[in-house]
């Protein structure tokens, strides 16, 4: 943070990231060690603040005067490094707070990461720091590093590695080698970086916390975080709705995508497993771009602090390599960065500077001409740049080196851009090649599928951070049944979704079997097959127990299926609760919607292909509240069975709009229960051709514990 | 190739890799240009043979007579290499033909590539040349180069760029640029590389046949290809199996992936399209594995040449950083190399060797501790290599350097590759981390993502050159039923497939109301509804013209439909046939089976998801002749619908065996019928639950044109 900027920040972090005095407890005089390097780092990097050693066996520790306890220090410092493991760790937190620190930086590990003593430990010492009025960083924690004053509370060697410069981003990691690292790739694309904070077992401090701290330094243009967990994610939207105000890009890795993965962060950071489909929808739902690990952060860098926000995906591929125009026109297919239809105008232009060239077509290959034509870079980028089709430039020389003028390429490159604005990458192996693009600010890869995913994925962030939610009205809480059983039973949950407007099948509840045999009459008149199903809430999974028959034929056998599940109700001890006697409704396709309440995330919505094989196909795209029904259509052309939504061989599209509606009415309702429905299963949603609606067959509602 | 091995080649493409005399039409004193280059070349890189330059205007070139035309040499050289362009081009290729010469490299552009007019002198020039017994390479190429015997018939500046020096690779390419770059990318990982040879617009060789040469130098321990397109499928196949047969990797991009890069391809080297899926089909029969690009040949490049051949894919992940644990394990996941489950005994030996662990998982943490323990690599590794779980291993040192003993990492990783033999990469960013590990031959990466995709790749690859795939004897051609017309009516076409074996449903062919009532009551008295559908080759898609009623109730409705049908017949014109009376048959799942003659791989047979969606939801697999169920089984495990393969909801699974000896029997069908059968479309087959077999309930036959 800079010095002259103060930013709102409900508490104490600042005394962390902006401290007038830091207390170093454990420190040495040798600067290779934990308790050295900090004080090194400082005294190095122009921390003009007042810097405490604490070594009870020593005068003076890297020319500074050391002192014996915090005790005798002049002041409370705002910031205490707490450099010694253990039990003397617990201690010295404890003394923190007693002396008023405000923050405290714990960099022992043994804690949570190594069991249940150690986790219970780590709490009471965090409970003690906050009732203090203290905030606590770590434990196991590499520590914190503000490259904008200096503040370095934190030992990582890769400082040393990697020489720092302040620069334009901000990296907030709960590991500590994962912040060195991606600090350390983006150091060697020449990218200056100011923060550089770890967590670690976030006892109290969490990425999301410090995320919003940085976020608030003006001259962060890019925040990269790393999370094996999504502890507070309250906090991470806030920071996110922040960022995207102030057009602040935020890139994060998510670890623990998979089971075995979700395993090895407990034992790393004692972190609990995120559902990794929520995960991945709170991010989205938040602008936050997801990425696999701190070198997709490094490699895209560049690129957004560049500051292009592209409006569009057409890509313009300019090659002197035949070869490489096939495979960027094969890498724009993949990447959906379709290439950009050049007018006739534009063709002709571009032609007439190429030797030879009756037209132009997008790849433009300049072909090995441009050995003896240094110009034809330069002659061709303009011809392009005036068409109004392109998007996004892409420039691939898989060979070039001595007898090509790369200089003059790049200045031809540099220009175009700086006349333009239009994000223009480069892909060149040749270090020789690349050096000269790289001089002039140009993002250049080493090859396609770098250069090219990161053009997708700057276009896609963008539309990402400009999304609009639709907000939710506050509304009052669905009143559910009386009972205390964990579901409802199914005419409750039909009922619950009819009061809000969602189409359900027509149905009675029998109690007797003549109920049953008047119920199917009264389908039959309405010219439907008829259905018969047990109605208990004690057998929310009826098909299981055969307590579903399909197109009953006749009232007699209505009544007597009536008398079939009714006994069979009572073998199975389920409370008798009725015999539903439904309409038989058959849409072009089935559908399911479900919701449930995330332990992190609260209220977590999923639509996706219905029937029978829902849980084997996983078709399934995931929505955070709140959404509306344009998120949700967005959210139905990800699926697998997208293809079918617009209509195959001839049939008329799907009504998608009564299928989204219902998705936020089932998100609403789930909502609006305030933490007392657990889960929804709306399956099948049957939904017909356009102008036909849905319409919800069988629902399934679960009360919270 | 080496000089001193003679090599079975069928032609003469050994005049081309390994000439006695070279002239090179359009000699050049500067060694930069074109025409001075491969002389330069070749006398600087050993080339023993003769060097003949012709070039009328001078006495020497670069210190060798120069000849003032073909004529005027003393003998007819192996190999000319012809510089000249355009007409002069055509021109020297036809005095070469003339004199003798065996083989003619073609640098010239402007043939093939640049449209109609081209391709024909193109086609005729190569035409005279093999006529008179000579072997064309281009035009349109950037030439030859042998790095072990100095036969250089090329002009790459990427021999300047990067020194070349001989080794195990051979890298053989339509495109001069990939060639060139695959080159430089291979030398820059500090690999040798002999053959570096680019065959343009292949008037005459091919890629296909060049790998066939370079297959058979012994030296040879890796051959990397690029195509365009796969001219010569059968030369590429001969290649293949020799490849495997002793152990030779081939790795090849094949770009034109998409349409439009298809249509780069067109306009770059005047390639026709082939159809993606039958090259990926087409390769992986041939136990070829594809990449994207001359980027990941040369990464998975060094492993390869290690000669480790896994028998298994279980991983073991080692990381001083609990962040690239858990990273590792989402990584296992994704690439299917699932972490290992070392024995109880392995992971308390592994646990005794690091400080303060009770028992050690796979992803083995060693924790910071590494820096204060640099012995901790060396105890570890031994301990894991007894456990026979273990396939593959993978160290992740993401953060290292001063106070590291890389050294000593370095040391015993190599030392433990040497005892064990099992594959063992590391990935470390950091050059200085990285160097001693590659100065010890161990395969060293920037990232994970890397290393383990060359992991899975060498344990995919290497399973995948193990294939064997079932021989289909020879048989005689099915007796197609005489007409002229494009397709085969239903009826026929089921016949065709009954004849082989193949349970297609129960029907009658009607020409008659009355038949159709009496097939009716043979459908019923089988307990089956009846379908009756119009039989017309004329009306190949049947459903578009309401020709299908399903489910017909009673003898009475199956001949007014006879009726209605053969009335709707005469309307449309189409040839009356017959009407089909049929049982409908409904098995658990529709699965369609398609085969077609493909224009260059020749029968392709298809098989995936059936019913009305198949086109819109693309869920399909292919295979090309011959394979076996088995084949048929693995194919169908990469639908997308694989997962209802087992039976989903307590259902049993359904009858794959049966599936797949449908799919065997089309694919028999379409290679016996030796080019008279064009494509056969089976939709739907029903699959029954295991036992309950498949059942074709409609085909379509098409005769070839």
């Amino acid at each position: 943070m800079n010095r002259s900027m103060k930013v709102p920040m409900s508490d104490l972090l600042e005394s962390a990231l902006d401290p007038q005095s830091v207390a170093v407890i454990g420190a040495s005089e040798n600067i290779h060690k934990i308790g050295g390097r900090p004080i090194y780092y400082m005294q190095k990097h122009g921390f003009a603040g007042r810097i405490y050693p604490i070594n009870p066996a020593r005068e003076e520790v890297q020319g500074l005067k050391s002192y014996a306890s915090l005790a005798a220090l002049p002041e409370a410092p705002d910031l205490a490094l707490v450099i010694v493991g253990g039990e003397k760790a617990v201690a010295a937190v404890d003394d923190c707070a007693a002396r008023g620190v405000k923050s405290a930086v714990v960099i022992a590990s043994g804690f949570g990461e190594a069991g249940e003593e150690g986790r219970e430990v780590q709490k009471a010492m965090a409970e003690r720091a906050r009732a203090a009025g203290m905030r606590l960083y770590g434990p196991n924690t590499q520590g914190l590093a503000n490259f904008g004053n200096g503040a370095i509370a934190g030992f990582s060697t890769m400082f040393v590695e990697v020489p720092p410069a302040d620069g334009p981003i901000g990296v907030v990691s709960q590991s500590g080698g994962m912040s060195a690292m991606a600090y350390g790739l983006l150091r060697g694309r020449g990218l200056g970086v100011r923060h550089v904070h770890a967590t670690g077992n976030e006892a109290d401090v969490t990425v999301s916390d410090l995320a919003w701290a940085v976020a608030h330094d003006p001259d962060v243009k890019l925040l990269l975080l790393y999370l094996e967990n999504i502890a507070n994610p309250e906090m991470l939207a806030r920071t996110a709705a922040y960022a995207r105000e102030r057009d602040l890009p935020i890139i994060a890795v998510k670890a623990g995508r998979s089971a075995s993965g979700q395993k090895a962060a407990s034992s790393h950071t004692g972190s609990l497993a995120n559902e990794d489909r929520a995960v991945d929808a709170f991010l989205r739902h938040h602008g936050i771009w997801r990425v696999r690990d701190p070198h997709a952060q490094a490699l895209a860098a560049e690129a957004y602090l560049k500051g292009w926000r592209p409006e569009g995906r057409r890509l313009v591929v300019i090659s002197n390599s035949g070869a490489s125009c096939v495979m960027g026109a094969d890498a724009s297919e993949e990447f959906k960065l379709p290439l950009a239809e050049l007018s006739p105008a534009t063709r002709r232009d571009v032609a007439a500077r190429l030797p030879g060239f009756a037209t132009a077509t997008n790849p433009i290959d300049i072909t090995a001409a441009l050995l003896s034509n240094s110009g034809l870079f330069g002659d061709v980028l303009p011809a392009v740049a005036q068409d109004p089709a392109a998007d996004l430039f892409f420039i691939n020389i898989p060979v070039a080196g001595a007898g090509y003028d790369v200089e003059a390429f790049a200045n031809d490159t540099a220009k175009f851009e700086a006349a333009t604005g239009k994000p223009v990458v480069v892909a060149a192996w040749q270090a020789s090649v690349a050096a000269p693009f790289k001089a002039r600010g140009i993002p250049t890869f080493g090859n396609e599928t770098e250069a090219l995913g990161v053009l997708a994925q700057l276009a896609s962030h963008t539309a990402l951070m400009r999304e609009s939610h639709a907000a939710w009205p506050e509304e009052a809480a669905p009143a559910l049944p009386r009972g205390s059983g964990r579901f409802l039973n199914e005419a409750e949950s039909l009922a619950l979704l009819a009061a809000r407007g969602v189409p359900v099948v027509a149905h009675r509840l029998c109690r007797t079997a003549a109920q049953a045999r008047d119920a199917w009459g009264a389908v039959a008149e309405a010219g439907a097959p008829a259905v018969v199903k047990a109605c208990s809430a004690d057998v929310p999974h009826k098909s299981e127990h055969g307590l579903v028959v399909l197109r009953v034929g006749s009232a007699g056998e209505a009544a007597a299926l009536f008398d079939a599940q009714w006994a069979k109700l009572a073998e199975l001890g389920a409370a008798r609760e009725g015999v539903l006697v439904a309409a038989m409704h058959k849409g072009r396709h089935e559908f399911m919607v479900g919701a449930r309440l995330d332990p992190v995330f609260g209220p977590v919505v999923v639509v996706g292909d219905g029937g029978t094989n829902v849980e084997a196909m996983q078709d399934v795209a995931v929505l955070l509240p709140p959404f509306d029904t344009a998120e949700v259509k967005a959210a139905l052309d990800t699926l697998r069975i997208a293809p079918l939504l617009g209509g195959v061989r001839g049939e008329p599209p799907l009504d998608v709009q009564a299928l989204s509606e219902v998705v936020v009415a089932v998100g609403r309702l789930i909502a609006a229960a305030g933490g007392r429905i657990a889960s929804i299963d709306v399956n099948p949603v049957m939904v017909g051709a356009v102008g036909e609606g849905a319409m919800v067959v069988d629902a399934l509602v679960e009360r919270a514990g």
